[in-house]
């Protein structure tokens, strides 16, 4: 029957996407968008269902996750206005495989498009990245 | 002798950045630095000096050139207030060895931190360079 | 059958969303997008899936359409960099039941937030699109 | 007398906007505001006559407070740079009439504008309002 | 007598507003703006009131017009999506005595906080505004 | 001898430029520059060169630094999104002997094309900057 909002294939986006961003971002992150739910369910579902879009399996067959993971670095970085997502990705890309030499070249590439100021923020929040990982062999 | 300011290491600088961006984003973008010497002598030499500092030998040691390119793309698509330069790096994109499906994926993933005026605007850039290119075996 | 992708649903929403896009926003807006499925067919999806979360049935029994899209014209004016999307919305605003005042007058209100130059550049577009309805009874 | 700059006139327009801003945003905002006359005196003046000229009672015969409250809600998290003045208006918003869902509601129409961490952080944004207005009866 | 909205008042500094636009930025940008009456009254009053607040003889005693105008030309190059208004101010900013070589300066100097496409894109209104002036002796 | 990359002259380079930032915005900017050598040395080199180039003593024979620094208060009020590297402008800015109502005035002026919360925003940080100097003789 084709209802019309099959709640099935809903459900099933949203179970795909959640595990998805626990894969790419760890369960920290997977955890803070599900919190969502209950408040703001609509843009829980729709965050979710396009980072399964983006960074899912049928995505990462199209291109990598770690130049995925590092191009959203730099988008980041050069907006400067989100650094809690910004630390979330930087994680994620260290979690694909990117090193750390890349994600501070792509921060210092970044300089060029969202200026010094940007680039020097996005810096430090890697930095408390980074620092936070020397005693947390579990996260990296 | 060791003067205040070293006009061979500058020339130097200068003409290396001149032939990184001939060789990253094509005769036509280094003319249109170039040019600016005459007016803005200043901003023409940081720009260069970024750019091979950015995109050159040494900075593709450490993160390929190709990634380089796609995370310029999809700063350029987020910040979305600089199409020209946008299709500037589409097409060193491309020259680097990205595919057309690979810089429409990052321009896809743009939605989610520039909004979708923003991907779809720089997907109208992309496809201005696409359809550029059809008739110009050189370009690519 | 629980298919990993039920192409079913998808298409589902694909319809409901471009049928919810060409109600809101005309059929210029809904060929548009559409005209995406061949080169970008995931930013397409997505953009439709959206459209229909946040202007569809279901999400103005939340909050009424009007004020959705005087909403959208707000935010697009302050950004100042989607001058075609905002006259996108400005023409659904106007679909949706705003007069040309409040559009003026929610865009007047966006130089506190956005300056001065957005609020400007964002009432010429509105004019534009306002002198374009003169001579078209079927537009509005 | 025609004197060069109306004492009388501006000082009734800096009444004026000063228990508009206390009506609409309550008396924090409007005391933030006047505590600005020390230091930045014309800051202050624009800001309150134009605070007047956006929400006072004129303006409000052309669209309604409600309505402009969750525009500027619109504009402020698209933005995403603003997050003490977008708890300002959540709070105007709330007090024009909006419902927590509604604000939600705006909040998530903006992640297809100023992307997904500006709509998520302006939602925690909305969290915070929200959670410390259950305690107290009389700011909404 | 004291009315509600003294009309003597508004108008004083309208006239007052528009006098002073005319000499900062030219009887163009005095005529455009004058223009937006018709349509959009109260974004008009409200922009001409806060140019004279910024640029008129008041302001100027405790800065100057040059580094106000340049001040502005600085903003509007690191912004980077208000290019008309710009080039306003770049032709405000030579009449206020700012040299070319002091224009160019400060778009150079916006590279480090608006990145380089901003500096560039400004730097080319720079040059239309300049090479317009070339066979105009009464513009500058 | 021409060596592909002069160790030297990068060194003088260097030097100069941190030099020229000690003078400019004081040593705690210096060392924090400085401190990034050894996790982001590329960064630390491109804007210790570009902190030279715009506010070195060359650059100050165009353009003086009170006017260089005034401008940078104005860009970065506008972008609204680097409140540290505000700060340290709005020091060199009363360093290089602009008053505390001139820095108002610029950030005043803003509100036109940051809007007012970034005006607002940019205040409170040049009042965090003003207090802390009055116990201070040495900063100022």
């Amino acid at each position: 029957m084709t209802s019309e909002f099959p709640h099935d294939a809903v459900v099933e986006r949203w179970t795909r996407g959640l595990a998805t961003l626990e894969r790419v971002a760890g369960s920290a992150a997977r955890d803070s968008i599900e919190s969502l739910t209950k408040d703001a369910p609509e843009l829980a579902r729709l965050a979710v269902e396009s980072f399964d879009a983006l960074y899912g399996e049928r995505a990462t067959e199209v291109l990598d996750l770690r130049t995925r993971e590092l191009s959203t670095v730099a988008a980041l970085t050069a907006l400067g206005n989100a650094l809690p997502q910004l630390k979330v990705h930087i994680r994620a890309a260290l979690r694909a495989g990117a090193t750390r030499g890349q994600i501070v070249a792509i921060i210092t590439q970044m300089h060029a498009y969202g200026g010094y100021p940007a680039a020097l923020n996005a810096f430090a929040a890697a930095k408390e990245v980074f620092d936070a990982a020397e005693g947390d062999e579990f996260s990296f």
